[in-house]
Parts: structure tokens; C-alpha cells; sequence
């Protein structure tokens, strides 16, 4: 099994690889309600000490739909489509999917999502709770003087 | 000016498309604060209208940095390198970074990022609220029934 490689970190930071995107369908985890094996995903949080945040990676083969739809009770879901084509459904509606499609899920929506393509789909899932973000953008933001390294 | 394609909507979720990865350069936007435009960047929190995140892509040219260092008030950051390769820089901590790197930055982390290769740098930040994610991973879903109309 496909292990996350640790970069670097200190009390600011962690940093980890994944490995290329083409190697993502190497990882897999046990559901920890069901036990089953879940073949060409991997969660981020404890791995980069996340704490506003829970991101995966997964991985969909060519012509396979994720064989489950869920909603969620406290949690909006982002998806971020990077290769392969297909459709994703919330509830009664079902729309096609590809590269750069961005989809983000209430927390009510029952969803799924199916790969057509020939190539397999990689894309990010990005979990937070639902109106939790206050500031955003710039306005959170403060640029400080810096001495880049590189 | 690049604009963001609308794919579909309802009261659960809005759908969009970016276009692929490689046309992030083309999206631009003007600094709510210094009124300088910014190349390569698009903004997502309005367009998906999501409420516990704001996802950005970002474009850095070949053998370009980002021009600032910078902090956050509230927010922690997460960094996911899709292209391109160079250094990422916290505090006094400077290291390698390229397709599949990691990096979440607590708000206090003064934070920089550059591109040293050949090929553009293409990257997503997640804004989130430090400390706002209660349930995570599988916890916080429910599988439902569905009839796939794919």
C-alpha cells in the first residue's frame, strides 16, 4: 500500500508528497464503518495536521462510477475534477464532468460521481463545515517582509 | 479576461467549470486592497458559492515567485501542487516542492512560494476557519439510496 511521504514541517506548518497524480490509484484505506477496502483514495488531515480542512485524493478507473451516493450532516464538500470525464449527480439532477469542473456540495445533497472516460479520473474532495469561513480572500490576509531562501 | 463557465445549480449545489488546467493563466483579477491586477489567479468561493472555503488556483510563469510573503488572521491554508516544481518557503524553512506536494500553512506562517522549472506552476490554496472542522473523513457521511441517471 502506497504510503504519504513527510516533506518537512515545524510548529507552522506540514508538508507531505503524495507522489504524481498518476499514482494516486496506489492508495487505499479500510472504511472504518463498513471495514471494506477503498481502492484509489487517500485523506490528508492527519497527515498535514489539518484542522479547518479534511482533503482527499481519489481515483476513479476508466468506465466506473463510485458505487455509493452520500450526503453529509455537518459538512459542505468541494470536488475538483483534474483528469478523465464523466457525470456527477446531486439529488434528481446529472450534468457532465471534466477537467477543471469544480462542484460544491450542501450538506443535504445526496451525490455521486461516474468516470466515462478512457483515462482514469483523478479529483480532489474538499470537506469543511458548512458557513464555518468568516473572512476570505485577501481580506484575511497580511503580506510581511520576507528574505526567500531559494 | 478569462471568465468562469456556470454548469448547473440548485439549492444544493452550484456546478462550474474552469477550463483546463493549463488556461488557469488566463484568469486575472484586480487586489481588493492595492488595486493591482494579478495574473494567473481565479478566486472560487463566489462562483460555487461555498460557505466554509475559498479555493483559489494559481498560475506562476517558468522560473517566477510569487512577489510577497504573507500571513492570515483566521484562516489556515492548504497548498496542492498540480505542475511545475521549485520552493516553498515558511518562516526560516525553505524546501522542494512539486506535482503532488502538500503543504498546510497554520495562519501565523509567513508564506512564499516559486516556481524554478521549465513549465508553469499550476497550484490550488484552500482557505479555511483554523480549528473549524468538528466531524471528518467518513464520520460526518451517510450513504443513501439513488438511482445513478448517467
Amino acid at each position: 500500500m502506497k504510503q504519504i511521504e513527510k516533506l518537512s514541517e515545524n510548529t507552522s506548518y506540514t508538508a507531505v508528497n503524495l507522489g504524481s497524480l498518476d499514482t494516486i490509484a496506489a492508495y487505499s484505506l479500510i472504511h472504518p464503518v463498513n471495514k471494506k477496502q477503498l481502492e484509489g483514495k487517500v485523506f490528508l488531515k492527519d497527515a498535514t495536521q489539518a484542522t479547518g480542512t479534511e482533503i482527499s485524493f481519489n481515483t476513479l478507473l476508466p468506465h466506473t462510477a463510485q458505487p455509493y451516493f452520500h450526503i453529509h450532516r455537518k459538512n459542505e464538500e468541494t470536488y475538483i475534477i483534474l483528469t478523465g470525464s464523466g457525470y456527477f449527480q446531486v439529488d434528481e439532477d446529472c450534468f457532465p464532468i471534466k477537467e477543471g469542473s469544480v462542484i460544491r456540495v450542501a450538506p443535504k445533497g445526496n451525490r455521486g460521481i461516474c468516470n466515462t472516460s478512457d483515462d482514469s479520473m483523478v479529483y480532489i474532495v474538499i470537506q469543511s463545515k458548512e458557513n464555518s469561513l468568516e473572512e476570505h480572500t485577501t481580506a484575511d490576509g497580511e503580506r510581511l517582509p520576507f528574505t526567500p531562501k531559494w
